[in-house]
């Protein structure tokens, strides 16, 4: 294990962090906030130790980082991060409790979006500005983002890249990552700032748009206001459905259109399924809350936006659709499942694993009934390798587990069983609302200290996707034999 | 696709229905009831001309059946089989719908114990009789019957078992499948006499022992009252409690243990994990419900029954568990989707794929680790073959699909997401109760003509594991090229 390496990573990672931070000062200044500035203050100063600390330690590293620490960095980082990321609200005492100012900024950087505010209206801006930039930070990835922007060093990105994108394959766009992960930022970056021009457009003030777009970006979703998106004019919520949608692509897709490979583009089938269960369900949902929402363009506006607000795990709102009916309700929790594409910022299962196990399936009933014919999983005319199907099969298999067992153990609480499937889907899937109890109009504050440890966690895995959590905890990459 | 021998098979499998319908018959003479009886001897003519047909179509048949064969065969048996079966329900007018009468007697033959009748109290003896008697029936197999007692067609048998006994594998206990399926019988027959003897000690009428036992041994779980075993004495609720967990057990241990290989009986995984399952999960509900229910000795008989019940998926009940706190009900929930052991009479996901799954898991992790190694899963010391573990993939895969889709259609009734979740995991783990609405004082009458078929499938496709159902909707079954 190379210690030093992983430490030094560690060390850059907070300074990033640091550097991601600052802008939250300008709006403690624009209103003359010094309690805040100082909140953020302390914390900058005590991570700026940390940083410290861990560059000491890691100095001079040397060598390349293999499977094993790619892993274990990746986990060490995102939960460094956290750790410390979450000292201004605490600090600053907005949010009183350790536990539940961890839980809000690991629902901030793993794109969730589920708050233990009542009213995030009442904090600062400042706050509220960098529980807000943590979504579109953790959403494309910060290992990701230094990579691209630090000096390569030998080796190991792949594995740094492989531990912290979504999705069971990365998608290298070039031969060279550092000139892949410039691309998806870049690609991310104009994505994001064309969705606040429109959301501006729409007469939304400064800060609301950056807001709501890093929300969107980062498919997060922590909403500014009690109400989330509700009190939006529908021009803007309408922006905002167009642009999760557009966030929940997988981002080689937009890499080929930029090459003019619009024929590759359009035939990719982990594409074509996403969007083909958007309008289905979309239109599923406008049939069966049509006595709820007389007015048709409305029912389809409110519909559409809280499809693609679940189905990219970005988890904004514009109605209670706690009280919709049963069936518009399973289908949420069914889109809650899938997710987004491989390679967008959404979370969930991804379309790619869906494609991928219900094309294994049909192969393994195929195998059944004629043992002697070779079977091959393709993907857009590639042959899936056997390991690619292993390994999301491997992937289920965890993703049911930790379900299970977060859900027993968070019933300990006595909520409702509706509120704690839904609370377990909705953390783990990094969505943010789920039914009853933690409904779109309601928080998780309702949750004991202990469940919120245990969704934080949820949260932590369903973002690095298991593996790397898991790393953590197997002697076998802590073994000093390599 | 040897038409022939798959016409010949469902014919038998028509006649030795009608054989087990007979000692229904007796009931009604001892009752002096005329009326049941007219229903049984019209269903029995009808079944008789179907018979007829069948062997008719069938006559001659030659060559073995191959894969394919095996599981359409298993599949068209078990369909007629319970159209057949819900002949005397509906013809005798004591169940007027025919979906109902239909659901009903799938619940029996698939060992589910889902019932739609509020008191079953107010059915006849004769017919009571008959729908119990369709759990012992379903609970072992029927064509392992058929393999047990008929002279032996060339070939196939293997296919035919492979696709009616529950679990990925088949356990062969001797080299011969006619030698297997006595034993396997002869085993279930001992042990069905036992649990009835024990029950005619406890002071039970004959009656309600044959009727408890057959639920019992086939771990279908129909309650012949409406409070299903709430009324009968603490013995005989700990009499039920011992053997629904014996029928749990995978029989080849049994076998081992008439070997006197006790040794290898003791160590194996599944059945260890099993019981330490049913302990554990026994003892934390026992602590759950600890206000609900004062007295200990009460508390543990009620915590170990219905853990007992749920786990081996019969469902018996001695209490209302619906109103029991969340963290109980969760834990039931858990045990509905393990179920029993592989080679039992019990349902669900079986616990050995539930090791198989998580050795896998682990195997996932230490090659992601450590791309070189090579790793083995083993389980009682041998070495699982890759085939067995795609097929264990494919069935979670298959499992969760049919589970979330079964969830959608029948959420268009509106009842509560904790009745369908459970009432999916029910049908479909073939357990009988759920939670709310189809509660274990409740039954499975408020729901729509529409949910009930859906729920009708999905025991069917869990008694069967999936794939005989799939293969008959796949062209690659029926293509003349084999």
């Amino acid at each position: 294990m190379n210690f030093r390496a992983i430490n030094h990573t560690i060390g850059s990672i907070i300074l990033l962090e640091m550097a991601f931070m600052l802008p939250s000062l300008v709006w403690c200044w624009v209103d003359r906030d010094g309690h805040s500035a100082l909140a953020f203050g302390a914390s900058l100063l005590i991570m700026g130790v940390c940083a410290g600390l861990f560059l000491l330690v890691g100095r001079r590293a040397r060598g390349s980082i293999f499977a094993p620490e790619g892993f274990v960095t990746v986990a060490m980082c995102w939960i460094v991060l956290s750790l410390l990321g979450c000292l201004p609200f605490y600090i600053s005492g907005q949010i009183p409790s350790y536990i539940d100012a961890l839980f809000e900024v690991v629902s901030g950087f793993t794109t969730t979006g589920a708050s233990i505010l009542a009213d995030p209206a009442e904090m600062s801006r400042g706050l509220l500005f960098w529980r807000s930039a943590t979504h579109w930070l953790g959403g494309m990835g910060i290992l990701v983002f230094m990579l691209a922007i630090l000096p390569a060093r030998q080796g190991g990105a792949l594995h740094l890249m492989q531990a912290e994108s979504p999705g069971p394959t990365v998608s290298k766009l070039t031969p060279r990552l550092r000139q892949t992960s410039k691309i998806l930022y870049a690609i991310y970056l104009a994505l994001t700032l064309a969705c606040i021009l429109f959301l501006l457009a729409g007469g939304m003030s400064l800060f609301d748009s950056l807001c709501t777009a890093f929300g969107t970006a980062g498919t997060g979703g922590f909403g500014i206001k009690a109400d989330s998106m509700a009190s939006y004019s529908p021009y803007l919520q309408w922006v905002v459905t167009v642009f999760m949608a557009l966030f929940g692509v997988n981002f080689s897709v937009y890499y080929l259109l930029l090459l003019r490979k619009v024929g590759l583009a359009v035939k990719d089938e982990e594409v074509r399924l996403y969007f083909l269960i958007l309008l289905v369900a979309g239109a599923l949902i406008a049939w069966d809350i049509r006595d709820l929402i007389p007015d048709l363009s409305e029912r389809i506006r409110h519909a559409y936006f809280q499809v693609s607000s679940i189905m990219t795990t970005t988890g904004f709102s514009t109605v209670d659709f706690d009280v919709w009916p049963a069936f518009s309700k399973a289908i949420l929790l069914c889109l809650m499942a899938v997710g987004a594409c491989a390679g967008s910022t959404g979370g969930g299962l991804k379309v790619i694993r869906l494609l991928l196990m219900v094309k294994s399936l049909r192969r393994a009933i195929r195998r059944t009934l004629r043992p002697s014919s070779v079977q091959l999983v393709r993907v857009n005319g590639k042959v899936v390798e056997d390991d690619v199907l292993h390994n999301v099969s491997a992937y289920l298999v965890a993703y049911v587990l930790i379900l299970f067992g977060s859900f027993v153990v968070i019933s300990l609480d006595e909520l409702s069983l509706e509120s704690n499937i839904s609370a377990v889907f909705s953390c783990f899937n990094n969505i943010g609302p789920g039914f009853d109890a933690v409904g779109p109009m309601v928080n998780y504050d309702c949750y004991s200290g202990l469940s919120k440890l245990v969704l934080t966690l949820d949260m932590l895995l369903g973002r690095l996707e298991i593996f790397p959590l898991l790393a953590l905890f197997s002697r076998h990459s802590w073994s000093r034999r390599l």
